[in-house]
């Protein structure tokens, strides 16, 4: 950690720095410059102690000089993380994670899921619980939604992944799904990631379209701490300016994390555009940037989905979209 | 609600929205132009549908209207509210809301509730339940923390505002706390909201850092719709490319929330800008532009804080600032 | 067009909009709903009247219908446009744009010419007016860097691209230079665009980094207007709140720029990102994404670079990038 | 300047940084942790050879020290600067530039200079040269523009002040106005700032909306630096998220510029709102905070205003938001 004193500071000032930095037991180092002085500090933890030296007056700024993540890191795990989802794996190879925006019946999550299978897709999503900006859409089926998930997903045989939103819904999450999803709206949620922290359950951590990738490595970070390996990250578009998309999607996050982090990473498409027509070639994207999945929102007659329907493939559509995927996955393998 | 048709839309695209419209019984009104056809949509909730026409490949745009909040609207309900703790009031006259970022002893709160009181301050802030963005920084004394701030409240005749992070501690905030929270990060944590809705307790609701001043006020909808009209709203900077400053203060939210809006606005100075130096300068902009009140972190030592030490006044800085404030509070009723 | 009434207008009100449309020879459709009135307002050019009726006191909102860029549109020219660089093209194929940031001097440049030129690549760039963030950095080598560069392209069979800052440099650019780049902070310089429009050489518009795809291709427009429609589009990262990226790539235009536009699109991965680690990567993305090339820069010795070393590849790395990419693409032909 | 090293660097990888230092001439000072060493780098002008240092692969990032502009910062010049346009002030008590967006012809200047003249209004503004985002739009009376100014501003005694797009131009506006403005857009436009470095006309600096308070220190600096001390900061409204105002008015830029230059700084509250309704109780914000003045576009027919009417505000309405700010101004005095 690095102390930059402000210009005019005096001899008094660097010795409270010091002092300041002898009372957590840490070392210092002065280097004096014609205008500035700066001051290394060094020893365990010392972040935990930066507001403090940031609050001096004669402090100009403090200046992280590592990362402050430590568990999701490649330093501590220079070797790629692969979550096993009972016999299924996402870190290796491609995966699809597909389904409806929201759960809307029995029916069809069944139409749903008997199609996904039949392409060969492991993972089914489907949002039982919705954060919904405005109270009055559609909030989704909630356990009902479940239960209808973890049906078809028995008889189909694919994982389910669904998104939770309150620490209390823990075990019946636990009961019914395979991997639970942390929305971009909460991934600063502590009591959440705290709670999943304590599951063995896969977490599906998307990032906050408002959150840097620091943040949300440390959002992962708090899952890891509180016990919780099996992190998934998904990068879902950031907001931005730009109006002729819902989000700005950051495919540079996708090599980005790959070097600062060994946890594997999975790009959401629909969330990250808002559009179906830009589905198609940014999944050309995301395969070829290396990325570990991608996750698309599809539904039987999206003109008819309760929810998202602007962004949802229709079955023609996916189709396509995951035909020219995989070729491409396969392609790349020898490039 | 307004449609756009695609350019190239036929007729049978056209009775295609006319259709849905219908089974919605709604009404519809078609404009023909050289090269886009536009339709009205009129009727009850049209909102609730938006989605189902934006899933129509025909459409090109759905355009709202009418403003997507209704009960936390100007329209709704003309007059001003004003929000009553007990016998303090928050919407008429000009308050403060001053205190440390967190408790963190006994002894620091009733100074800091000594000097506060002392200046003719009524309501005392301090966090217990601490948001941070790493698992390694200081979390916070829970509810201890909380027990710290009724009996000092009671001892100095403050009223206690403390932030809530998950719907569980309810039952708690609402035994210890005279004013709750939402935090920027859980502004959109709608299970939250939901929680805080039927309760009888006033809502300091922060805007989120990353969110419209629509969706701020949608979040609020939420607590209004479900029952608790007793919300405050809380500017408090938002995320933006500049980097001398920790947010940027979006001052003209102010009288944009008045325009739109019946609820009272205050500002959280310490967090817009995250730099001691501009609080006092802005604390006059914030008197100027008609808030509600202010809120300000100060801590009788900042360098020796246990969180924000960079962005808390200490006592001295803090009462001349109120002093300034007050003064120009006095003088503006003349103008 | 389309205006939105204020919720409380009279009929008066609403006869001063129709009023004025008339002045201007426009139809009008009137649309009542419960809660608010709207106006589709149909005529040629509607859009040059648009702020009379923003000014009026009644209306909302005005609501645009059409995009506000014809000549460079998709509907104007349903078909690609492909640029020729005399006997080269850009929108045919995919081709690489390389070299160093800044031209230092002609060994430099002679021996990237020789270095690229033998890899296969046509275009090399090399910046002889620099705009610098401060004017105490290298501002560039100006006339006889472009002196350099046409001697080295002409010796090597090389297109050179270099960028224009003044409208005044024209002649000597269009005698040295074969396509003219516009910088990201000259976007919406529009003098510079008005003369470049009445150029024969074609341009290279860089998108500004603080502009949304629809103020890009008006930029675009601005330079068609005037006369030149040769015009190659260049994505070149946006500014975020992210922090670990010099900008943000929005690699969601290459799509949506084919979806509007038949301009064709290339990808300047190195200003993109700022960081050499990330191109390869995302190289492989911007041929994915079926963009109509990239942008990298290129030196000898990055570590000796005057401006730019951290996001230049070297030869070794940039050759393996090439071939890579170079694969991507005759695979991508296949899928 | 300090450079932080790759975790896993060399004991040759610390030598070429220090060699590479030798060979400037500067000095080192070495700081090794426990997973990090830093280099501290000392001497003069080390940043123009940043980039040098951050080419180098065993280095992770360079962190800058000092702030990049120097000329224009208050250690420079710790008394604030005042400009002065021939017996008027800019720096000293609160300026009022007020004027339509556009010049539209001769009568309409003279009614407008007559009334603002007559409440005591010092600078009028007015535009003839016009950057627009659309080539459809109404670009300005161009020269004649010009001229109308000039003969207003004699005959009324008021100082104008009008915005010059290239450099080219520099001649006529010397000839025919006070002070010299440079757009949002043109900010970076390093070509005109030059030009302008070398005139005697003070120059109206606008920031530009996508620019960090660094960048736009750093575009003054460039004035400064080629021989232009008179130059007076315009901070008009920055690029946000938020789409209920044209843009997001950053308020706390006048108590930074204050901090970090002696140079004065006005507000644009016609652009930083794009909304009338917030005119007059944010022009009473900009008093609060201490600015130097204000510029607000005033219309006698605002419905009828080529440009920018919906920002526009009629006589009434100006007049009574012009006797508001006063007389805070005046109160302000004793505070």
């Amino acid at each position: 950690m690095i102390i930059v004193m402000k210009q005019r500071s005096s001899d008094d000032d660097l010795k409270r720095v010091v002092d300041l930095a002898k009372s957590f037991n840490f070392e210092t180092n002065i280097s004096k410059g014609a205008e500035k002085t700066i001051i290394g500090i060094i020893g365990d933890n010392v972040y935990e102690r930066k507001e403090a030296f940031e609050a001096l007056n004669c402090v100009e700024e403090v200046i992280p000089v590592l990362k402050p993540f430590k568990l999701v890191s490649r330093e501590f795990h220079p070797e790629k993380s692969v979550i096993e989802v009972e016999n299924e794996k996402i870190g290796e190879g491609f995966q699809f994670i597909a389904g409806p925006c929201s759960v809307e019946s029995k029916g069809q999550m069944e139409r749903e899921a008997e199609f996904l299978s039949n392409l060969g897709i492991k993972f089914l999503r489907g949002g039982a619980f919705k954060p919904r900006t405005s109270p009055y859409a559609f909030q989704g089926l909630g356990i009902d939604g479940l239960k209808i998930l973890k049906d078809v997903g028995e008889k189909y045989d694919m994982k389910i992944v669904s998104e939770m939103m309150a620490p209390e819904d823990i075990s019946i999450f636990e009961e019914y799904v395979d991997v639970i999803q942390v929305g971009t709206r909460n991934m600063q949620n502590y009591r959440l990631l705290e709670q999943l922290g304590h599951s063995t359950k896969p977490v599906l951590l998307k990032r906050g379209f408002m959150s840097t990738i620091e943040e949300w490595l440390l959002a992962a970070e708090y899952l890891y701490y509180h016990g919780n390996s099996q992190i998934i990250l998904c990068e879902r578009g950031i907001r931005t300016f730009e109006k002729y998309t819902r989000n700005t999607l950051d495919i540079s996050a996708v090599p980005l994390v790959r070097i600062l982090s060994h946890l594997p990473i999975i790009v959401d498409l629909s969330h990250a555009t808002g559009r179906r027509d830009l589905i198609s070639p940014l999944a050309k994207a995301v395969v070829a940037v290396n990325a570990d999945g991608v996750m698309i929102e599809v539904h039987e007659n999206p003109e008819k989905a309760l929810s998202d329907g602007q962004q949802s493939l229709n079955f023609e559509e996916f189709a396509s979209t995951y035909e020219m995927s995989m070729d491409l996955v396969k392609t790349m393998e020898g490039i």
